[in-house]
């Protein structure tokens, strides 16, 4: 039997060309995100199952890939997914942060500026440029309840973007509380914000008039959607509130630098924000590049104790397709060498020539080659950039 | 509800600077890996579990972390692990290295030098030193049956491992058609094979003595068993093979540069292993730090023709242990800045100010700090080994 050797659904090989594209990434932003104070951590990629379904992950939860349980533990007692299984793989970086920040807490500084990079797991529909494996490049201070939290991501993210080449971009930034403020005076009851935010969520898609369509679709009277989109045009000076005051405080910095606008229809998915939420766009590339916000109660999950946390998250996956679209190269760093033999008693020069020459900083990487393959042999390596020393 | 804050059973959480520890290993391996030619890949964590469960893996197949089918797929028509699930978590890194030199053998070199880094995952009952996810660091030669992809695997690692300061170890050789040609020539069945290697495989720890009698406890005859432990104790010279003369060849070459011995009774644990087999041991640590040897069959589950293919490991999580615990100190890299400010207007000063000093290479992190916490705050952050600078 032969076995299909594609990855799994939705998943993908990297090649070496890819690679060095996905590493050069990775440390440029890597650099960045730690000559600005984040330290990296990480936590494994399996977490348990029960902690994972009380995450107010929201659609995630429906994409969690299940482990099943082992040896003793599995007994069909019971045939439901939570009760057959007790791991799963994270979907995020953000709630096994919070757990890591409580389990050790009494070894990290206060606050603590984080920065994580791996993979998580969903069990999306296949389509182009959304993976069931991806990686993801946060940062997060937490124990910093002001706004100078969010104004240090704010600064640091754009940073990295900046050093990855990208250079047009605007932060779209809003607060869940002003956006609950303006639903709540438009009329809607408390209980409502939820529904009215995933519309609302759709604005960069069906616009102002498929907003409308889809609330009054969902029942809810003209007059409170009609009020609620033409709150939606207000500026943020014309709200009268200490969130807003902080909020304006942070764009007063921020635009000293790079562009950002208040946008009071951004609502982004996640259930667990509580305070400002951000995210980048270009008119380079459809969607945005990085997205975060403040979750103020998550680790509440974990400790009696409620701590302020805030994260900004690159979309890594989203940079790569960017990148390669573009048809971008990464500076090349080293000369690339191939020494090609074709005699047994050469092997000890070539050993020692390839100890000299990667000593002094360059690639090299060496083939045994019959004598009659020698010329075929030396084209394909120069094709793939080496320079070739045949030892005589 | 609170959440139990520990990571899941057998795995870890990483804090920043055993991260700066992980990340300066993996740095080291990486240069000399990249250095000698060989080229990193990289595949998903997860694979098709028909293709895990036919893999030779061994003892591994017991310890697989499996995950439930998803939506429709799921029936609970059957109820066996192999009916509800369809993936698997790799517990290493040789299986997915074959299914994507198939999957992608078109774009690839011949011979193809690769190295990878990545988690694995076995559900091992959790001890000291053993975890259920781990790193392993391979590098592997495919497309090459000659001794010259063994002599280079066996020059790299012993490079990575001197640039990681182990300096006193010694590199076991041996080959798995010598083995098989003693059993045979000892008496016994070429199907008693695998049963006879796995009590060889425990030489190191229960000794000649041990080894005998659990061969005669599996009831085999004494004389075959005593005449087994008597070739055994054959030294390389004393073959006369075609595969022993390739393995004096690698140990003439590579006794030049680094300790290496014929070890006849050296069997490691997986499966598919078909020709020279060796690992590296020290008497500075218990066990070995890296393993591998030829398994020129694997590749052929994917593909009619058969391709030779040779893999070398280096144990990263025994190299953590090790030099945590001889209080390795990492190399210190940038000098580490703490701006402290005390009053809004200073943002836009230590902004700039950050800006500059991240520019000329520092590490830079900023807090804004109550002016009556300003002491305490500067003596933590001195503590951390940060020079810290408050802004007047």
């Amino acid at each position: 039997m032969k076995f299909n050797s594609n990855p799994v659904r939705g998943t993908f090989d990297v090649l070496p060309q890819d690679m060095e594209l996905r590493n050069w990434v990775q440390d440029t932003i890597k650099k960045t995100y730690r000559q600005r104070g984040y330290m990296q951590m990480e936590t494994p990629c399996i977490e348990n199952l029960e902690l994972l379904n009380h995450s107010e992950g929201g659609e995630n939860l429906r994409l969690l890939f299940k482990i099943l349980k082992r040896g003793d533990k599995l007994t069909f007692d019971e045939l439901s997914e939570n009760a057959l299984c007790d791991l799963g793989l994270r979907f995020d970086l953000t709630l096994p942060l919070s757990r890591f920040y409580a389990n050790n807490r009494n070894e990290l500084p206060t606050p603590f500026k984080s920065f994580q990079m791996g993979y998580v797991w969903r069990a999306e529909r296949p389509q182009k440029g959304r993976f069931r494996q991806f990686t993801q490049c946060d940062i997060d201070i937490i124990g910093e309840k002001s706004i100078y939290a969010e104004i240090d991501l704010l600064l640091t993210i754009p940073k990295a973007l900046y050093e990855l080449g990208f250079k047009n971009f605007t932060i779209k930034i809003n607060d869940r509380r002003l956006l609950k403020d303006m639903v709540v005076k438009a009329g809607f009851k408390e209980e409502d914000f939820d529904t009215v935010c995933i519309t609302l969520d759709k604005m960069d898609k069906v616009g102002e008039d498929g907003v409308t369509q889809e609330l009054l679709d969902k029942a809810y009277e003209e007059a409170k959607v009609h009020k609620l989109l033409e709150l939606l045009n207000t500026n943020i000076g014309g709200f009268d509130s200490e969130h807003a005051k902080e909020l304006q405080k942070a764009i007063d910095i921020v635009s000293k630098y790079y562009p950002i606008d208040f946008e009071p229809t951004l609502v982004r998915g996640m259930g667990y924000y509580t305070g400002p939420i951000f995210e980048i766009v270009s008119e380079d590339f459809r969607g945005s590049i990085a997205g975060g916000g403040r979750y103020d109660n998550l680790l509440s999950k974990f400790q009696k104790d409620s701590i302020p946390a805030v994260g900004f998250s690159i979309g890594f996956e989203r940079i790569i397709t960017i990148l390669k679209e573009r048809n971008f190269k990464i500076p090349t760093m080293e000369k690339k060498v191939a020494l090609v033999f074709t005699e047994e008693q050469q092997l000890k020069e070539v050993i020692d020539l390839t100890e000299k020459l990667t000593g002094g900083g360059s690639l090299v990487t060496n083939f045994f080659v019959n004598r009659n393959k020698l010329g075929k042999k030396v084209n394909q390596l120069e094709e793939q950039g080496y320079e070739v020393q045949v030892i005589k």
